[in-house]
């Protein structure tokens, strides 16, 4: 793409950081286990630094971003992603870094206890991001954290605010990871339920309620939201990003309209809402404008929606600095709007376009390949899983990166999964045959090809139900070419100004379509962002130019068969 | 040691193994998290091959085990130690297998999920033993198994006996074993407290009351116990062994009287008793008749001692099979001998004398070496530790016996940790200066040399508190030369028939005097056997005779520096 190669022209030719302003910021960071109460309760949470949320990494677009990674954990490996940063250069060199994109199994083996590794990563885009874990369901555990990219010195972001927040929400249970794990995979499974809290920045309310002044809103207690304080008459960017484990949210601001302008890193044509919606593994940013009243205060509410929610709205304050950041908003917060009314989600979706004046590429207008994915809830020897035509993915020990490299036997499934499925499938019904089968094959795409990915949701495992799913890539973004209700049909897709993104939700018993192009060396999962979906196998593994892929750190193969390879090197 | 060098011989000798019945006993193992009833209350269990305890191992002397330990978990790596087992001898050749140990960060890296780690090694002794998670506080999560040695084909066991039980002891806590860990490293300490429940062979009852008979002696939950059913005037060998995470234990069967023969895989002089003490990591067996009146059935039980008690009993019953086994005994349980009757408990363990007709080797009259360690409780950064000589044991990246093979630099601390404590120290009093030091240091001891070690134990930060710690040696076994009361002194040792075994405890305020030789090459822990007070510290490694150490498997070595190591090797 565009901007990527530009960067890494201008890396190549300048052939010194400094001269450019490009900087390396180094961060030296300890994963391991506190006692913290996200929502006023205590439990044990995945911290960075002694933080939860980890640490907020602010960078400029160029920079490289180096982050030695110490797993202080007892007896659990770790691994970061870098959510939305496509790994896709390092300075000086045209080659990604697709061994940094943090994902267990695939880019690198888990970081063992006691270990560092060395993430080293050009952000080469502005824009939100966040990272997270990606082993197991850490990120669950609250291994997540924020990753803000400005533009470069001398740039401008084609839009103007006088100040800006940085809204990072997720979702708690007062479950253990350990215990939601092993219930998803038990015989019968047992289901997580709806979150405990839903937190912004790490702070939630266990089931407050505001009528009987039960919140925590203004101590100094963990769980007290950090409040928006503006001035009036300004504009404010609101950085939104979703690294929930399975709510859809439904976000406003009280009495203040917003102008979405990017989502998932790129621009967009802006357009004004009344709240936004924002699925797991998505970033936004709006534009809001303290024009109203500066002698009130105004709630900002995260809702779900998507599900039928059974946990309290997430809430904080946007405080004029005339009043007191204490003293709570007269009004109530704004209404979540009802949960299953998917065409206004549809429609939210459907007004995301490239911003018109942007440098983003638009889509090629045809494809090379075209990889139907059907999304069915499924068993598999009396195991409740999610699978993709009827495949449910099952991680290997050996990270693809290194095994397919190296061209090692054994590691996984050769034959790759099925890339359509049977053109009479029912999608409104229940499957006649609900097994699936179990598997690790790959999708190999040929390098430089221009991909079509068809998403067509279908009926769970029970009747009259079909789930959203936030589909993520790694390693690209890719363009969100249209939406549609029933069976995938040819035609409508838009070519002209279809949004950038990195994840794209699918709604009920519907279809959504995508595009990108397969430029970016490496082995790269795309999957359902609702960690217990993925954990249920709902996800698949692309493979492109592995060939060209450079400079595998030593430590990211000490696992599986390609520590076989090298252990058995003997002096 | 005598037995090890004439298997290891004839082994040589023999060039086949079939030839002399020498069987490699296979077995395929998967460890994983199940939900269990082990006290009637679900939990989380770590098991194998679904089952909790794991699989019993009954094999023969001189028999290879050979178990492939296929790691299940999720993102938790993980290891088995073979209890007692010494790794001394491997068929045909005459090395030993210290790196089938099983101890994480000493003799191996960790088996990653999704791999498969080949433990193979001697069982070159009869006796009871049992097997267990050495990483993390896998152990406690319910990670241990019995492993049973019955004499060679054609051998006899020095005494006689018409059938037997194996009653494996532990203790349980509804709280999971990442929130323990959690706690104990957290400032300030919070304590594990008494275990909710015991269990013998993992069935126990929560909290059972028989006078309002609430426990659940006889149905088919898998709390309820397994029955002893017996003939009438019979000798029945019970073989008991303890995995306690916390509990020391006396163990009874009333109205019959037990009499000693074994202890942690040595013989030892008959000896009868009421009751029998045991602390975690040792084994017995004892012979019982079923002389009383067998119209009647009788209770075995288990209850804690060496810590104020705050948990039931476990119960089992002896069923003599004219009685219908899930008649309950008409009587009380044995009584628990008050908990904190030290004197009793030091009598029982002075009992305890190699059998004088038997091979087992008796000490060297003389030591080439002697280690005095001082057993404290200390304060580090705010956090609560074990120290020994002022040292809390902190475990390496790089496990012990690769670094230390490979000779690298950096893995540990190179200067061994003090090898005595002050004269002067109180040991009546906590130390004036409660702050310890936290170090990986090892104790490098001359191969073949004859090694004393003096545990002196000490008061804790709390005064008038000095508490039993059982201290557990890897790939050797110890003779136990004497006890005394308050500060060590010299003399009264009994280098005649002290018993040989690979446990023993320290009771409070007093000192336990141990000679070894340090005949096997290798990395071994030595350690209290309670998990906590491991996990804080208490521990120290020996090292001896490394050079001599061949044939480590890559995998064991696939992690820390010397993964780097091989690595780094690019083709």
């Amino acid at each position: 793409m565009i901007s990527i190669f530009l960067i890494g022209c201008i890396l190549v030719l300048s052939g010194a950081e400094s001269a450019l302003g490009v900087k390396t910021r180094y961060f030296k960071w300890e994963v391991e286990y506190v006692f913290w109460e996200p929502d006023c309760i205590e439990h044990p949470v995945m911290a960075i630094n002694g933080q939860f949320p980890g640490p907020t990494i602010r960078a400029k677009a160029g920079d490289i971003i180096h982050v030695d990674l110490t797993n202080k954990l007892s007896t659990e490996g770790v691994v970061i992603h870098w959510h939305g940063i496509r790994q896709a250069i390092l300075s000086f060199q045209y080659i990604g870094t697709p061994w940094a994109d943090g994902t267990a199994s695939i880019s690198q083996c888990a970081i063992n206890p006691g270990e560092t590794f060395p993430y080293q990563f050009v952000v080469d885009k502005p824009g939100t991001y966040f990272y997270h874990g990606h082993f197991g369901m850490q990120r669950s555990a609250g291994l997540y954290g924020s990753l803000i990219v400005e533009v470069a010195d001398g740039e401008k972001e084609p839009f103007h605010y006088n100040g800006e927040f940085n809204l990072l929400l997720s979702d708690w249970w007062h479950k253990s990871v350990h215990d939601q794990e092993l219930g998803l995979s038990a015989v019968p499974m047992r289901w997580i339920n709806e979150p405990s809290s839903l937190l912004i920045n790490g702070r939630g309310q266990y089931n407050c309620s505001l009528a009987a002044g039960t919140c925590k809103f203004t101590g100094r207690e963990q769980c007290a939201p950090r409040v928006l304080r503006v001035l009036p008459n300004k504009t404010y960017r609101l950085r939104l990003a979703s690294t929930t484990a399975l709510a859809s949210l439904n976000v406003a601001v009280a009495n203040h309209k917003m102008v979405v302008v990017e989502a998932d890193g790129n621009y967009v044509e802006p357009f004004e809402v009344d709240d936004l919606y924002i699925y797991s593994g998505e970033s936004y940013s709006v534009l809001i404008k303290t024009d109203q009243d500066p002698t009130k205060n105004y709630w900002i509410s995260a809702g779900v929606i998507g599900r039928k929610p059974n946990t309290t709205q997430a809430l904080t304050i946007l405080n004029y600095q005339s009043v007191h950041g204490g003293k709570l908003p007269a009004s109530q917060p704004p209404v979540t709007p009802s949960w299953d009314d998917y065409a206004r989600m549809r429609s939210f979706a459907e007004k995301l376009r490239t911003l018109s004046r942007s440098y983003l590429p638009r889509p090629p207008l045809s494809h090379h390949h075209r990889i139907a994915l059907l999304n069915t809830q499924n068993k598999y020897g009396g195991q409740t899983k999610w699978a993709l035509n009827n495949v449910s993915l099952s991680l290997p020990a050996t990270p693809y990166l290194g095994s397919m490299s190296y061209k090692l036997k054994g590691a996984f499934d050769p034959t790759p999964p099925p890339e359509s499925f049977p053109g009479d499938y029912d999608i409104m019904v229940p499957a006649a045959n609900s097994n699936c089968t179990v598997g690790n094959g790959v999708y190999v795409l040929p390098f430089n090809s221009t991909v079509d990915i068809i998403l067509q949701n279908a009926n769970a495992l029970s009747a009259n139900t079909s789930e959203v799913h936030p589909w993520h890539i790694h390693g690209h973004d890719f363009w969100v070419l249209g939406y549609g209700d029933g069976k995938f049909v040819e035609g409508n897709f838009n070519l002209k100004d279809p949004p950038l993104r990195n994840t794209a939700v699918t709604f009920p018993y519907g279809w959504t379509a995508l595009r990108f192009v397969a430029d970016n060396p490496g082995v790269w999962a795309f999957h359902c962002h609702i960690k217990p979906h993925l954990h249920m196998g709902m996800g698949v593994v692309f493979a492109l130019g592995v060939e060209r892929v450079q400079g595998i750190p030593g430590q990211a193969l000490a696992c599986g068969l390609t520590a076989k390879l090298f252990m058995n090197t003997k002096f």
